[in-house]
């Protein structure tokens, strides 16, 4: 306890001394769960190889409260893990110890800083190790603040669910948040009550008690064998803690949050903490080591559908998972318990080991998601594209991860029919334009959505694959490529009067409407988007110039989808762009009903092109 | 009982009958809910005064298992709400009987179908309830699916924060979700021990026993003084059901979700209803009469600050809350404790009645919300703008609606400084640009902020206000006027070779870059496009042809915000438009650092704009 006692003033001296050194930040926050990291990190539990940051068998721990990265960097620069002189950098353009824990910081998991998704991606983590079968366990520090995120709650039904006992939660209940007194203050009962009844081995401590909180611990990481009752279970240490702990004049004080020392605070409080030894560093336990697994690769085998047969994207994106699993052995599938509509269900039977029911929990899903990716995997997430929306924090999150997800939104747009409004995918693919260095596919048929599946799989960053309810007829043979950034001229001529841009269902609107002013002796291009992120700027360009005008058909809002993204991109050269896109409140109807009412069916896109040719003429 | 027995079975007569005629819908899911409902309506308990669907004392029920729309459609039909005739129009095109509920049926409090809502709606409901002093009491009906979604705990949690001992739920556990059972099953009691940690009154009832609903309805609504325990508490029932109950070959049967009986299953299903008399009607209890107060009206008084002098426009925001207070009485002002940070404080202090404490849980807060703006109130919620990325779906929900919401993001962008990624709100334009008849304003001084969230109080819709956190200096007198739709030419003359078009903090960067180019004798237009949606097109339009190009800058991505919103208003006139926006990884850092880093500084649209004039010389 001694030890502790020494490390934990250490990480406190760092904590004051770093961030009034940047002039922000939250020490009051750091200081309150000080002492519980110390225990963790320094009591003999958690084990890491400083030297191998990403050793598949270390123990992983989550900042969840991003916002105490004071105390974070200085725990890594404690153990040992950085240079303690670079603490001083904390906060400063170009610093790798930015406000909230980033991926420059060799020791975060994922960055936090939304509060409430920690502990998702603590599941993720702790559901790799058990279908990997390592014994790493995954930690995750929580603010008392943040477990009013609902996004907690689904997380801790899920671990509960799959019976996570390698995942150890502790939250630090310091009382304050922001602006006041969170809902339950000191009351660390009623933290354990909801927590039991959600199926959660609680132990209450006081998180400044190293005797209890190294007792709970233990606890928590005995063999199941130990402690019948809470096999296969979660552990929750509820800590009550004191804000601004250690330093008379901020502990338990409100009006101290994200405040930091002046210099004159500084020295004031810096003699409450006894002697430090700040040249002091302290080895954690190190892992176990355990040979990594790896599966061999192979090839997907070959797409097979016969041009003119009806086939739901969705359906093409349920056969493209279990056809490319050869391909990508790290696949893990999730989905919001809408496999059978999403197509996911296929997967499920096929690789039960690899398929994880999240419920209709679609952040947690998108956080547990994140954790798989952090340990390896390569994961598909699939419900309605509307209810993506639910995540759109979680994906915002990912993004400053670097992370390799990959999202699947079926039942698109209003062609989805009877169902209504609430379940129209309709600002999707502004969602996962608006994700720095995403990719956003829409296919229009089983192929294209086949490959573009399998290349997806195999890219990086945040990709979206859009699928629609409807089937579709098969319009590619099966060798054809669809690179990523590319596009499709279907039809073109030298006397084009205007180029229609289409994805998806509307691209087989645009084919009809093709037919009908063909009749008519009115050539048009038609092109396929099917990459509406990256976008073949070559293409549209010259199309446009040939063409004079480029109309896109989106079933989407106007807004952020494909007809921004044409636009926008066709905005330096001086063209001509016009969009149809839904600009009604969509109702319940069949699909065909639907596109003519939001004006973007067929004859929608005829009247557009008659009247672009008038308008030339006059 | 009889009588329970005999609506009942009617009910379900109906909600068969339209779901086979409409050929899609969810039946088996109405079923189950069919006997809790029908003695909720005719047991004497709901007071519903039919021809005034929106009297302000009437009871109010929200149907957050929106699928259930057969049994919601039957029960009003039932209740002579309206001609049943109108049952066999049930998901048909121009039908008011949409697949989920909707607007066009009048006794619709709020469009449901992404589950997990409807409890929020309900929270928001009661809260007015208690503000206004009415008695009337608000029923939500839930699937036990949707319980896992992470909302529904928010809205646990803020029911008994308020005590909502006038708010009643009732969980229908018919254990089959879409794909698989439930994660509880049929252990009804896992749902009551989560409710009751979460500080609920709960009942667990069989879901088909009239004898054990009524006796928990009753309970729920017995006077406060009876029972001292349950006071200030929000009652659950949770209700153990089957899934198609009363029909043998659907009750309890899985795959028989969303599925309708063909005309043949209908006819072996309908004679195990017994006795139908289908031209039957029940009265709903009346509602308690009781005048509505109307609060007087007043003007707001006037705006002053000192231009040149530095006010943040996140303060303005504050201000104007309390400043036009009397201007519209019925405001509500939610905040997710952050409210320091936000400036909602001030009229938290203010008016405390009317300030409503929605802690860390966005969702929730959105939700409230809107029930808040069902029961006539006026509602202005904040957070930091990353975080209303939180609530996206619920407001997407809330556009279906027709809600009247306000919505301030603080914190926009990378001018944030040092807190880094996660803080920053960057996708918060492009979300609120694409729900349909939205506004979107983009203040840049403390003026034009206030004359902007006093508009935005008396519009409609979805209005959101971006805000700043940085002081920026006043520019506009104080009797300026901002109409939504307009923008501000602020710099401009004959031989502007460029029109930079900015709002927020890029307007004053923009500002800046006028003067380092007047001294290079290159004269720009400078226009502060305040408000992004509506666009001022004309004067954009105008600029565009007077200048040869537009250059958009803004502290948000390039996706979906105010750069796409002018490229794709323009694109039809063949206009150049190029746009600075923020392309590369944020980080922290001190405001200035961050602008030149992303290339949205003046020094970079200087940059900008030499490049233009090179480009037009070559």
């Amino acid at each position: 306890m001694l030890k502790l006692n020494r490390l934990a003033a250490l990480i406190r001296h760092h904590i004051l001394t770093s961030s009034t050194a940047a002039g922000s930040g939250h020490p009051t926050s750091s200081l309150s769960a000080a002492d519980l990291m110390a225990a963790l990190f320094f009591g003999g539990f958690f084990r890491f190889d400083v030297k191998r940051p990403q050793y598949h068998n270390n123990d992983r721990l989550i900042f969840s409260k991003g916002h105490a990265s004071p105390l974070f960097y200085a725990l890594w620069a404690v153990a040992d893990g950085f240079p303690k002189k670079e603490l001083n950098t904390f906060r400063k353009f170009g610093s790798r110890l930015e406000g909230h824990p980033t991926m420059d910081f060799p020791f975060t998991e994922v960055p936090t800083g939304s509060l409430g998704q920690g502990l998702s991606v603590g599941v993720g983590m702790a559901l790799a190790a058990k279908r990997d079968g390592l014994p790493f366990k995954t930690y995750v520090l929580l603010g008392d603040s943040e477990v009013a995120e609902g996004s907690v709650w689904e997380a801790m039904q899920s671990a509960s669910f799959y019976r996570l006992d390698n995942l150890v939660a502790i939250i630090d209940v310091n009382r304050l948040g922001q602006s006041r007194e969170t809902v339950h203050g000191h009351d660390v009962r009623a933290y354990a009550r909801k927590a039991a009844a959600f199926g959660w081995d609680v132990t209450v401590v006081d998180g400044h008690s190293f005797k209890e909180i190294t007792q709970a611990f233990k606890k928590a990481l005995r063999p199941a064998a130990d402690g019948a009752s809470t096999k296969g279970k979660p552990t929750m240490l509820v800590a009550k803690t004191f804000k601004g702990r250690g330093i008379s004049f901020l502990e338990n004080k409100p009006d101290w949050h994200g405040k930091t020392l002046k210099a004159d605070e500084l020295a004031q409080a810096l003699p409450e903490l006894g002697e430090v030894d700040t040249s002091v560093t302290e080895a954690l336990k190190r892992p176990r080591l355990i040979a990594a697994k790896k599966d061999a690769l192979h090839k997907a085998a070959a797409v097979s559908y016969t041009k003119g047969e009806k086939v739901a994207t969705r359906k093409a994106y349920g056969n493209a998972l279990m056809r490319i699993r050869p391909k990508y052995p790290h696949m893990a599938v999730l989905d919001a318990e809408v496999s059978n509509s999403t197509y996911a269900d296929g997967f499920k039977k096929k690789f039960p080991k690899d398929f994880f029911e999240m419920f209709i929990a679609e952040q947690n899903m998108a956080g547990v998601g994140l954790g798989l990716w952090r340990r390896g995997k390569v994961p598909f997430l699939s419900t309605f594209a509307a209810f993506l929306t639910r995540a759109h924090d979680q994906i915002r999150m990912a993004q400053y991860a670097g992370a390799h997800m990959i999202f699947c939104g079926s039942h698109a747009g209003v062609s989805i029919g009877e169902d209504g409004a609430s379940q129209m995918g309709l600002d999707d693919m502004a969602m996962f334009r608006g994700i720095l260095a995403s990719t956003v596919v829409y296919p229009s048929d089983a192929v294209s959505c086949e490959k573009l599946t399998e290349a997806v799989g195999g890219h990086e960053g945040i990709c979206y694959i859009r699928t629609t309810r409807q089937a579709t007829p098969v319009i590619y043979d099966n060798d054809e490529q669809f690179p990523l950034g590319g596009s499709k001229t279907l039809r073109k001529s030298a006397r084009d009067v205007a180029t229609i841009v289409a994805a998806g269902i509307t691209l087989h609107e645009a084919l009809e409407a093709y037919e009908v002013l063909k009749k008519e002796n009115i050539p048009v291009r038609v092109i396929d988007l099917y990459s509406v992120k990256p976008l073949d700027i070559k293409t549209l360009k010259r199309a446009a110039k040939e063409t004079g005008v480029v109309i896109t058909v989106e079933d989407h809002h106007a807004e952020g989808g494909l007809g921004e993204a044409v636009a926008s991109a066709l905005a330096p050269y001086a063209a001509t762009v016009e969009s149809l896109a839904v600009r009604k409140m969509p109702r319940s109807g069949k699909p065909a009903e639907l596109l003519e009412y939001e004006g973007i069916s067929s004859a929608a896109i005829v009247k557009r092109v008659l009247q672009v040719c008038e308008h030339k003429r006059t």
